[in-house]
């Protein structure tokens, strides 16, 4: 198999089905893309790769491969509070196999469909199966959302529920029989872009979450330098997730879990009102599950009235070297 | 080792190197960078990602591994006509060594200091190792260069010489000692930035010569729906090129090999002169290698007046399962 012709007939595959938009002035087919930015605007731009073996199970079908390449960029472009736009891949494949590109194009553009995303740009290689993109998106001047700018006395909130593909990839790694709703969370995260243009206006800090709520607003908390309370019993939950595991199981998927892919953001207490409007927009639910404080550090709240410090652990991507 | 906390460290070293332009509105650090973009500019987007094993040698040195990774991408800018600004990188490491990044980066940072190009994103994964760039450039509105736009009569051109990195790979093939320039060609290709933005009101159509320039120069007419004779006595070989190997093995190379990173231009004849002036303004050679017809297809002209039509095949890379 020569590297070189399947490139070009995979990337014929690929340019036949990239979309289009008014502002892609020259996309897949040169040595590069030509595109028109938007008077008053910044260019957001986000790139994450998928690793097989590392970010998704070998069995993930393909389709899922190619939704959750793109989503977990879009999840990012969400947390800035921009508009997607654009879109390029670098993907390499085991072997030049056109049915399987086929499915992993058909699950990436349904969700480049969605939020009117173009490819404009990409290679194809053979080696190991990897999905890296590079997502581009346009904020109004000085509106992008930040993490580092949380203020104490906000309010911390979560966009839908938390746990979700954690639950999966454990009950995956106990040899359990996957709940459907909890695998659907972990192949197909859904982006939660409506929600993060909404918050423009609204939200003094933003982050998705991507490698467990304690990591992620830890970031948040150390970039703002600042610290925060959470209530624990408010950390809302799939019913899939609490009839799937017991409580304390439960707690540790939703606080140190990865790939979530939700919103985590702070907003002034005075704009709980508008918060509620924005996800009612958005169409996902929003819950606040905590405070930030001015003292450094996270505390954890229990339902009782104890509390105690946080342990920050990152999330620790599913990994086929740990032998699982 | 968890994938996540070398992620995070991985990303802090880069974090520190990555260069600073005023237009970097935010780098890396948060879900995605801030840029400004250029007024009266649009954006040019190029992505191609190195595979161990199929784009380099295994033994390549992790300083040039970081440099050609960076160098393909803004290679293909400076065929656009474009000026680099930023670029983001997904690394994928078998582990987390932070000597190979430092020299990775040494590499990489050292060609994206020379045009002032920063790094705004990326990602590390473990995995087998492979390097994705995305560049992103600027030209002014409707003065990029392109494949499609060869016009009959014209004359065309390349810059430096060609077959060198071909030849390096030809020697490692075949258990030969590599000629120092050679490989250096190979490990370390010059992009031509500067000739790229000379020849933006010169030039009619341009590409860069990566995949070789019988298949490269063949994109430039097929999409310009024209046909090509060319001179084969006036390819430019380098010296090193020509001591090492007899003239029908050295013609092969020039035709047929790869990883050149030379621009193929075409301009009208009265244009030579400009086309002069903007190859030593740049500091490179550029030679006529032909000329633009209506004819279709490619034809090859020896010093003796004969001429036979051009086999078109793309370049095949390096390839560790061919057995090599």
């Amino acid at each position: 198999v020569s590297s070189s012709r399947d490139e070009f007939d995979l990337i014929a595959c690929i340019r036949t089905r990239a979309g289009k938009r008014d502002d892609v002035l020259l996309g897949i087919g040169d040595d590069a893309a030509i595109l028109r930015m938007r008077a008053g605007h910044d260019l957001v731009v986000s790139t994450d790769a998928l690793n097989a073996g590392v970010h998704f199970p070998d069995d993930t079908a393909p389709f899922d491969i190619g939704w959750k390449s793109l989503a977990v960029n879009l999840s990012d472009l969400a947390a800035m509070g921009a508009e997607p736009a654009w879109c390029t891949l670098n993907l390499s494949l085991p072997n030049a196999d056109a049915a399987w590109l086929d499915a992993f194009l058909d699950g990436f553009l349904a969700l480049a469909t969605q939020h009117r995303v173009a490819l404009v740009g990409g290679d194809t290689t053979r080696g190991p199966l990897s999905s890296a993109v590079t997502a581009h998106g346009f904020v109004p001047h000085d509106e992008a959302l930040r993490r580092s700018s949380a203020k104490v006395g906000d309010e911390i909130w979560v966009s839908g529920t938390l746990g979700d593909a954690a639950g999966a990839l454990r009950q995956w790694r106990d040899g359990a029989a996957m709940d459907t709703h909890l695998r659907e969370c972990l192949d197909r995260p859904t982006p939660r872009v409506a929600l993060g243009l909404a918050l423009r206006s609204i939200a003094n800090a933003c982050i998705d979450v991507s490698d467990g709520l304690l990591a992620d607003l830890g970031h948040v908390l150390d970039e703002s330098r600042v610290g925060a309370q959470l209530e624990l019993d408010s950390l809302p939950s799939s019913t899939a997730l609490t009839t799937a595991f017991d409580a304390a199981t439960r707690r540790e998927l939703q606080l140190g879990g990865g790939d979530d892919y939700e919103l985590c953001f702070t907003a002034p207490s005075a704009r709980a009102n508008d918060v509620i409007a924005a996800e009612t927009s958005a169409g996902v639910t929003a819950t606040r599950i905590g405070r930030v404080e001015s003292k450094p550090g996270l505390r954890l709240r229990e339902a009782d009235g104890g509390v105690r410090e946080a342990k920050r652990s990152g999330y620790v991507h599913f990994d086929a070297k740990d032998g699982i």
